[in-house]
């Protein structure tokens, strides 16, 4: 497993995430986080981060899949680029750990953001230098994808833990930080009513 | 069961969505909808429905316990307002219903339009013509807001189906439904970046 890929700074001095830490707090109170969530997924990295090239293929394989989604990655022609879907597929490797792994400190909030960012017009092509048509992932699938990125883990965390309660608490916790993610990087679609 | 209540116009002459049908597939290509979701779902709401009050407490247990919550509740005095509580709280019982029931047609889509309005700056507090400080509640929040929609579903759909793998598949039809109309109801927060 790589530690870092190109375009990849959660270690950078980043730009002060908009949100606060008191906003964190209330998001982290509407998905129902708790400690037990914290725990639940640092042993459920220890199951995934080994898995993470499998969970790609299986992410890739659905984006791939539908012209809608692939389309996010299309190059100068309009036609998906391999390079730019090589690019982010090696940080979303490393998002796997660090939704597992990282405290939902200041540092993480402003990485948020930044990724937030990328999503949005204001940065997307930007980190990879494509010339892409297209200018944003619609908030709509960015939404709409909490669901296939939640369904597809349970597998492969089934694969590591034969206990199906300890299966169904970081599955849950999962969930979690995945809709507190999005949640997160739905900021910049609407800055004044989000 | 109410089959109507004050504000609900689902059967109204609406107006038409700005997501078109052709849109509304993608999103539900995103969620993985299938026609065996549609299926659970209708078995879900013959669980559900006559369960509605009690799915309400829990519910408005958890909004009423989470001051940012409850503040999209807010009245003149800027304290909670309960006419305004309970006649939300009618329409949210109906739309359990509607979840589990109702096809995904143009009918329903132009009333998710009109409900994603009546959360946004558009026309919050209109409906139930209440003078209230909140105009509109945080998109951050809708999103968040799928987490307990979704886990606290699934103890009363266990409580009408004795097999496992039946209240699983409930269970993920409810979500993908969630998720689905939480996504429909982001577009007036980001109209141009939906």
């Amino acid at each position: 497993m790589t530690t870092t890929a190109p375009g990849y700074t959660f270690d950078a001095t980043l730009d002060r995430s908009p949100v606060t830490m008191d906003q964190l707090a209330e998001l982290e109170a509407s998905v129902l986080w708790s400690d037990d969530d914290r725990e639940a997924l640092r042993r459920a990295g220890e199951i995934l981060v080994p898995q993470t090239e499998q969970i790609l293929d299986v992410w890739y394989g659905f984006v791939g899949g539908n012209a809608h989604l692939v389309a996010a990655f299309a190059g100068a022609d309009g036609q998906p680029s391999g390079e730019y879907l090589g690019a982010v597929r090696e940080r979303f490797g490393l998002w796997i750990r660090d939704v597992c792994e990282r405290d939902h400190d200041q540092q993480w909030l402003d990485y948020q953001n930044e990724v937030a960012l990328r999503h949005h017009t204001s940065k997307k092509n930007a980190t990879d230098e494509v010339d892409s048509p297209a200018g944003y992932v619609p908030l709509a699938h960015l939404i709409a994808l909490i669901v296939p990125i939640t369904v597809t883990i349970r597998p492969f965390l089934a694969n590591g833990e034969p206990d199906a309660a300890a299966v169904d608490a970081m599955y849950q916790a999962w969930f979690k930080a995945v809709t507190l993610t999005v949640a997160l990087w739905a900021h910049p679609y609407a800055p004044d009513t989000w």
